[in-house]
């Protein structure tokens, strides 16, 4: 009989408000299967982890602090930006991961992340193989961009396009209340530097009962400073007031972004980000309009008070079918969201291959995007409006919500330093 | 007998997530006293709808509906920045007021506002007396500045200290995870033009489960950037990263504010707003720290979804209050929050005169700020744990918050036009 190996999990890249609830489901469902896996460690701050062999020994974790992770943001053992390129460019990063592994009897490689660690997870696959140290590498969607492919959504986005969609439902109340004599335009600046899938979900602030006039720039729109104003103009003749959804993205047809047009401060050094108040500038230039805005930033990737159920549920679903995956003897393979009705919403767990996975970025569908370009279609809110549904409110005391911190304890180091 | 009156009800100033539960309070108290007060009429876009003739008639409004407003965000009615001077210099608007009032017997008169709205309220009562048509003028507190005096708090403060506080916490969290490799400090902007209620509860953030590094930048103390700079490289030292807390108006010791220093954009416009990349920026120049930042703008305000229980119920408890009030007789008075104990939070409603409310500022007391001028002491802990205290959702349908809109229906004129 093969020997019980041991199983390591990484968060990578940007974390997200639900990124730990696929962290509970890869540990609660590999603890379900102690027969078959046998330590489960984690990457301290992602791969990184691996590389430097920080491994934490997640058995150190009660069964309550593992539970509580699916109602935590961020990433409860650390994330890190840290790409690895081409096993010709990284080989060395490449045979240190394997070295690790075998070091420490691990089997099955969880990597929790977006479209560049799907490349990394897949790349392992590989080069065990190669090196005759076979692990099942597989990965577990995470990101809260929306671009991964053959998944229907990827878990982390539910959550932000719900934040963003109450925020501006929100906001606009407020503004509609204050427009006859005070600001009628708010502008939200959201994250999406490719996709306008964030963006896009400030559409959802109106609906049949709220009449809310929204204006979306995405990214995969040039931004036409008089189109723009136009419609501004329009929405605030009508309505007395509009909200403005700008993607952190939005750029000219030279591909300039509208947060690097030019402004400087008091030392003339280029001022980085903030499309929310160049566009606001410029409505007051055009319009003369009174305007605030506001920068959601982080806030809107971990704001797990605000959680859709749909995510969550998803994130989790998601780490636990990684196993289930991995104890079918599979390899290089993604558990994925398959959507099989918009009203009611039902979805199941199916599997993509990584080789079909890594290094594609899925886009917005135009068929999304209204024709004005300033807002959404009808088939972009079916879409759209599911992966919001629920809510799923973590536990509160004194009024805060309760996180947990993991207590990260790392098993001794049995190889040599390595340089990063 | 007496003639039956009616009630006049209007919203002022910057608008709230409470707000119109204060709103609910009074039209649910005053219908519930049918056989003493007639109609319940609301100001369209606060006091300007008085001067205007612009009466909204709350009673076609359904149960359900005013119901509702104990869980929606904004000014129902619509509110305005209008302050009305001296009796002297704005004579004319006193004036029309009153005859505004007596046009459609109107003996009530609730003003739902901060200090300036305290202060008019307590003239209508005044003039009313000497133009011979006597009303009872109450005032109903409301204010996410957290600065009318007599009164423990103002609603609206605790669901915006709430925000601060969660948003805080999650920020943090998320920073934590990712600062081994990327961000080391995130900024965070909050309302506070002249006091330092709403930063101060960023510091709500941490707590004895929660060790978080949060900086916080009053508008009670003069910035000095070195000290600043100190207290952040010392957090990040110690901590691998830190949250900054910057209140929108903290200025140097000449009076300039932060965000007034020198942004500009292509055209060598000033740019407006914005302390949080002010800040950013010197911590990039100054430390080489890699920052992120977020305005939180109307979203704090308008943040229904994760409001305050505590504040909910006194923002509702000070309508009530304000209705019995004018049923006891009382003129000129505001009720008030009275608290008796910290822990367990108790506290009862209270009344202050307005003639020792209105145009009086409240500060945050000195005692309230750790003495390095980055933090709150324990006392000052001790008084805002309370506020935050408790949750109280609205309901969601499609995952999002279901808000009211009132059908807002205006009563005939009986008056000449009024030039604003």
């Amino acid at each position: 009989m093969a020997k019980k190996m041991n199983a390591f999990y990484a968060q990578s890249g940007g974390v997200t408000a639900v990124i730990n609830a696929s962290a509970a489901g890869v540990i609660e469902t590999a603890r379900a299967n102690k027969s078959v896996i046998g330590k489960i460690y984690a990457g301290k701050n992602g791969i990184i982890g691996a590389l430097k062999e920080e491994l934490i020994d997640t058995g150190k974790e009660s069964k309550s602090a593992i539970a509580a992770l699916r109602h935590t943001p961020s990433g409860a053992f650390g994330s890190c930006r840290f790409k690895l390129k081409g096993l010709t460019d990284s080989k060395r990063e490449y045979e240190r991961l394997i070295e690790v592994f075998k070091a420490h009897d691990i089997g099955y490689f969880f990597y929790n992340g977006g479209g560049d660690s799907a490349d990394t997870c897949h790349k392992v696959s590989q080069l065990s193989q190669e090196m005759d140290f076979p692990i099942q590498a597989i990965h577990v969607p995470k990101t809260v961009d929306n671009d991964l492919p053959i998944t229907d959504n990827c878990p982390g986005f539910g959550s932000v396009a719900k934040y963003i969609a109450v925020a501006t439902r929100e906001a606009s109340y407020d503004v509609r209340s204050m427009c006859a004599t005070s600001t009628k335009v708010f502008v939200l600046e959201v994250m999406g530097r490719h996709a306008g899938w964030i963006a896009a979900a400030g559409a959802l602030a109106a609906d049949d009962n709220n009449d809310i006039p929204v204006v979306i720039l995405f990214p995969e729109v040039e931004f036409n400073r008089e189109k723009f104003m136009a419609v501004v103009k329009e929405k605030v003749d009508a309505y007395g007031y509009c909200s403005v959804v700008v993607s952190e993205g939005v750029h000219y047809a030279d591909g300039k972004f509208l947060a690097e047009t030019g402004l400087k401060d008091a030392f003339g050094h280029s001022q980085l980000g903030g499309a929310a108040p160049v566009v606001a500038n410029m409505i007051q230039e055009d319009l003369g309009l009174k305007y605030h805005w506001a920068v959601a930033d982080y806030l809107q990737r971990a704001a797990r008070h605000i959680a859709s159920k749909s995510d969550v549920e998803q994130a989790y679903a998601m780490g636990k079918a990684a196993v289930e995956l991995a104890l079918e003897g599979k390899n290089a393979v993604m558990p994925t969201v398959v959507r099989k009705s918009d009203k009611p919403y039902r979805w199941e767990v199916g599997e993509a291959p990584l080789s079909k996975v890594a290094n594609k970025e899925k886009m917005m569908p135009k068929s999304f995007i209204s024709r004005d370009g300033f807002s959404i279609t009808p088939k972009g809110r079916a879409y759209l409006e599911p992966l919001i549904k629920g809510e799923d409110y973590p536990p509160y005391k004194n009024g805060m919500p309760q996180y947990v911190t993991l207590k990260n304890i790392l098993i001794p180091k049995k190889l040599d330093e390595f340089e990063l």
